[in-house]
């Protein structure tokens, strides 16, 4: 007996970016997600003989590197009193070339199957709860199209819920992984240092604000006011970092360029907004009908720059 | 008759970077900066025939050249009931190279220079004032070495004033020419649009806080707390800019790699900091012992970079 389940990556249009309790991940500020199409993970749990084992893309992984999942794994059976030994395979549907951190998935899927597999009759919300002990933003992957973690104050009242599950909205997403090889800061360091940042108290006092405005946008079905909001509150996570002491910055020299084309791209009324996360590379957000255009240039203007074109995805999938 | 006056450029360490009221140029921060010897400008009047004329490096100026010149001269002549025409005759000794703005040596010396062709008994503080006109950071230039232009809250209360004119510090600074040819905004369109924002107000409560923590390092002879100091100030400014709605940056792909091979000597151990002002170069702020690895670096690591090794200026010079 195998329980298998899809969950989709995501992308904060208002960013996730300081922890409040590490060990539970409670966030600093709550944050409001697009779930994409293109990328998800599938993950399947199922009984083993004497010890925990986790396959990726179906290579057996080290203790080392099956550090993460499988301490997640423990505190799943921990909270459900179970003792067995089991299998966790999952297959990542992100293309190594698209910058995408595939956290989001990977968590809400293992969250889901395992509740599955021992028919634990956990709601969505639940669901949330559980798969944000694995990464904070995989408590947005439970749900598709918009979804918001609402920061809460505790275990129990920290979770994601949907804004709206299938958008009408004409809204593109264009993962753009420029040319860059760079070493990386984690999140977990990132959003740590970045709290020594003189912003990050003002910051955390417009989450509410920007938050809102956000949901109105969306509900507005409002292309601009979004894709304003999104850069802008993706610039203050970015400004935030570049104002830590010492300061840090996930900007790579291809990163300005980027930024700079986008700006030229408005100015030519080709209407396209970024946001950026942890690492070098620019999430473009536009509308079908420029799309092909912003592509084009952005495959004109980078060397061996891979583009995925993503839109709505949808929440947990139950496989078999 | 002629009379000629030497003035240093200087660079801000706390920036200035809003105006209160643009005519008068009142700040909203108060600022502090290094005098520096390596660049400065000659300014010379005398009389003309019939109407002002501006002459720079020893060509003759079109109208439209010397347009904030002459305003400002007029301006001068308006202030002390004086209807003569005037020559001015500016030699600016700021390499090209150096991507320096030379505003603040400009309007020093003029303002003094003016003064000095028609005896005006000005203090340095009055002469602070009349430059500050002229130009904000030319209120600074008056001085040698450390200066403070306290922001006042009129024509009378805002002029800068000596910190330590002759600074023990073992303080040099590298101006570093990156090769970029970028589209720049001006200074004035820059800080006006800064204002939008969410952190600029939060910037402006840390001004006296990082100024007295500055005027205390620089009282300590503590070049670390200097730099880290003048480090996360720029930032701030740079991150203000990022964060304005819409966003602008000063800073070029060449301004990443360069922050980063900063970030990358410090890790060596060879102390250095750096600030950025309204373009995409770098000052390197470093000590007399570090100051050929920093160069060395530099000039390995960029194609045709020029950089300028700079240390305390005096304040303005009576040359006849």
């Amino acid at each position: 007996m195998k329980k298998t389940v899809r969950a989709h990556t995501n992308i904060a249009l208002i960013k996730y970016w300081g922890k409040a309790d590490a060990k539970l991940r409670l966030p600093l500020m709550s944050s409001l997600s697009m779930t994409l199409n293109a990328f998800y993970t599938d993950t399947s749990i199922s009984k083993a003989i004497d010890k925990d084992i986790f396959y990726l893309n179906k290579k057996r992984q080290t203790a080392q590197q099956s550090r993460r999942v499988l301490n997640y794994l423990s505190l799943l059976k921990q909270k459900f009193d179970i003792n067995d030994h089991l299998i966790v395979e999952s297959i990542n549907h992100v293309p190594t070339a698209a910058g995408l951190a595939s956290s989001s998935s990977a968590f809400a899927a293992l969250a889901a199957a395992f509740c599955k597999y021992y028919d634990i009759n956990a709601n969505p919300t639940e669901l949330s709860r559980l798969a944000r002990i694995g990464s904070g933003s995989a408590s947005r992957s439970i749900f598709g199209g918009f979804a918001i973690w609402q920061k809460g104050n505790s275990d129990e009242s920290s979770y994601a819920y949907p804004l709206d599950e299938h958008p009408q909205m004409d809204l593109r997403l264009l993962a753009i992984e420029l040319n860059t090889q760079q070493k990386k800061i984690s999140s977990t360091r990132g959003m740590q240092d970045a709290q020594s940042s003189p912003f990050f108290k003002p910051w955390l006092k417009r989450n509410e604000f920007e938050l809102n405005q956000m949901i109105n946008a969306i509900k507005n079905n409002d292309f601009t006011t979004l894709g304003e909001l999104a850069e802008l509150n993706a610039n203050e996570m970015h400004a935030i970092n570049l104002t830590a002491q010492p300061e840090f910055t996930y900007f790579e020299p291809e990163t300005i360029r980027a930024i700079k084309l986008v700006e030229q791209l408005r100015q030519e009324g080709i209407e396209c907004y970024y946001t950026i996360d942890a690492g070098p590379n620019l999430k473009v957000l536009s509308q079908l009908r420029n799309v092909k255009d912003i592509i084009q240039r952005f495959s004109s203007e980078f060397n061996n720059v891979k583009i995925v074109n993503a839109s709505f995805g949808p929440g947990i999938t139950y496989l078999d």
